[in-house]
């Protein structure tokens, strides 16, 4: 069996459901600092993260990923158990086998083999890992980058491990992400009875206008290769089941994903501007998920397009889509962030997996991005 | 104690939470059967009605009523027990002590005095009863109706004994009431990610412009005292809780309060026209509560208001407000209805209550009706 086989089912037996480590990170820094790595371990709140780095000063180059995984749902939904990795027609399964103890097995092998051939390499090579991805999100990378900060730890470029390809190993290369923000907007009305709505403020009437004005918005006609800026109305409640009586309240919760075009506070500004012209009383609460962030033409893109180009056989496709990931926190650094894993068809769901043919190239392929930026 | 306190008091004391008669009609029965009433019970499903007559011919005269209550809720938050009917300072306190057993033993008193002293009169005095008043109104008066559809029973005049006087017994006289419909709408969308919003179709994005005109339609001015018609939507729900989801299906639940401009078909077909002309994708189903009624001036309208100036010393207000009661039924088989009863300020509250001074002079009140309209 290969080492990045081996440390991948290490991994996934570990049940590391966000925010708990299960002990991922300690086997992950034992080996890299048998490697020569020197490792730190960022505890913040539930959360561990692990810094780990080799050699010094610029350029830095991190590896950034992330040992906690979603829950697994129901045991008996799943073929085998989510906890005990197996293997069937060359398919590795697990909760976590694609998102992303794969990806984190490869950056720990890939690390060895270039500080083993490369001892002496220029930079810095470092992986930073978290266990709060799929959580909050709130003691894991963002707390990490909130002490770099503070140390004036610079970052040049950071590859994230998320699982980005679609149909094969290296088929997308993820330059961007949008902004996430979420809003909880309670209108407030009067309770009463349906027979007698003068005595009542109905709030699904008041909001109804402004509601309709809000998902009627173009927000803008994309950026760069970013899609439009999206307003979603996720839930919308109000009412108690009963059909006589007007509701008191009327709660809806929204997101956007948006492109560099907007930042928060300028969209938190539009939203309560349009609400204010309608006249509702109301509150709303804001939930910053993390800014956008972009990564121009330049070194990084540059030189990942042409390995990923070598892997799958013709050029990947360049995009901003998706959700959100880690690199949002990163890139605030100052860092060029791209995001490069395997396929992603499976996460989040039952019977999780990863191809073993992907899983065993991903070192390579990680080893050859690596070579192509510390070895100038 | 008084002989209409008494039959009150023994009336509460059933706990004929609706649809359960808990035996009150049968108490009913056999005191009208001894005072010369011919009773018949029809029992339709779970619930008992009663319809008890005394002489022949028109004109017919129906005083109509329910044994049903709507349930107490919790026994601690009552001073007293629900169903232990109590008098305190001049006040009995108990379930359906306004809404309406105090009627119904009022209606017993006046139709026992009024027979013993004219057991000739003219016509045809009847009492009519159910048991599902408050509950979903199916065989309750609407299967009686349905039976003197059959049957060709005639009806002239129909006194209902729901709780109407406002701030004492007399000031109000319900002339009419508004018909109800209610709707429950399913708007159908596509469910996906917020992050990706061509993938998926938004049902409450769909449907908020719809929904903004439905609420801002003036359907009329008014019918001579009827307010007019409102539409309040009561419930909208869609989504489960997580913000990054779009919901599949949206559902809206709402009640339109119609005056005679409208009936149920007019209005079901111009909300499918509005929703059509949207291009929604939806289902709506439709609960006809029943449709509106109107006394307009007239004999039954004259007596009732020279009685019920009699009683509270000035005329009464002539009203078409409030929900719906079991007249919807009786007028449509070409009877004039209107509706004197108690207070109503304490229905459906806890410590239901109504005066004994009310409730005494309630037989009075009934009983001079009765005489003014059958004694030509």
């Amino acid at each position: 069996m290969s080492d990045v086989l081996e440390l991948a089912r290490e991994l996934i037996a570990r049940p590391s459901v966000t925010p708990d480590d299960a002990g991922c990170q300690a086997l992950l820094a034992a080996r890299l600092q048998r490697a020569g790595f020197a490792c730190e371990h960022l505890r913040f709140g539930e959360v561990d993260n692990l810094w780990a780095t080799h050699g010094s000063g610029a350029p830095v180059l991190v590896l950034l990923g992330h040992t906690d995984v979603v829950p697994p749902g129901p045991r008996e939904a799943w073929s085998s158990d989510p906890f005990a990795p197996e293997i069937r027609n060359g398919v590795l399964y697990g909760r976590g086998a694609a998102d992303m103890k794969g990806s984190v097995a490869a950056f720990a092998v890939a690390a060895e083999r270039f500080v083993a051939a490369h001892p002496e390499h220029p930079g810095t090579l470092a992986i930073l890992l978290t266990s709060d991805e799929e959580g909050d999100a709130i003691d894991g990378v963002r707390r990490v980058a909130d002490l770099f900060r503070e140390r004036g730890q610079r970052i040049d470029w950071c590859i994230t491990g998320e699982p980005s390809s679609t149909a094969r190993l290296g088929d997308l290369l993820r330059v961007g992400r949008r902004g996430s923000l979420s809003g909880t907007l309670t209108v407030k009305g009067v309770q009463g009875h349906v027979a007698y709505p003068h005595k009542a403020r109905n709030p699904i009437h008041q909001a109804a206008p402004a509601l309709a004005e809000l998902v009627g918005q173009v927000w803008d006609g994309g950026y760069e290769s970013f899609p439009p800026t999206s307003l979603q109305i996720s839930n919308i409640h109000a009412g108690t089941g009963a059909n006589n009586v007007i509701p008191g309240e009327l709660q809806v919760l929204f997101n956007l994903r948006y492109n560099p075009h907007w930042n928060a506070p300028a969209l938190e500004a539009e939203i309560a501007a349009l609400l204010d012209r309608h006249g509702l009383e109301y509150e709303l609460r804001w939930h910053r998920s993390g800014e956008p962030f972009y990564t121009p033409e330049g070194r990084l893109r540059a030189v990942a397009r042409e390995v990923l180009g070598q892997f799958a056989g013709e050029p990947p496709e360049e995009s901003t889509g998706g959700g959100t990931s880690d690199a949002r926190f990163i890139a605030p650094l100052g860092a060029q962030c791209i995001e490069i894993g395997p396929v992603n068809a499976s996460i989040h769901q039952v019977d999780e997996h990863v191809s073993v043919a992907d899983l065993e190239a991903l070192p390579a392929l990680y080893g050859r991005l690596v070579e192509r930026l510390l070895l100038l």
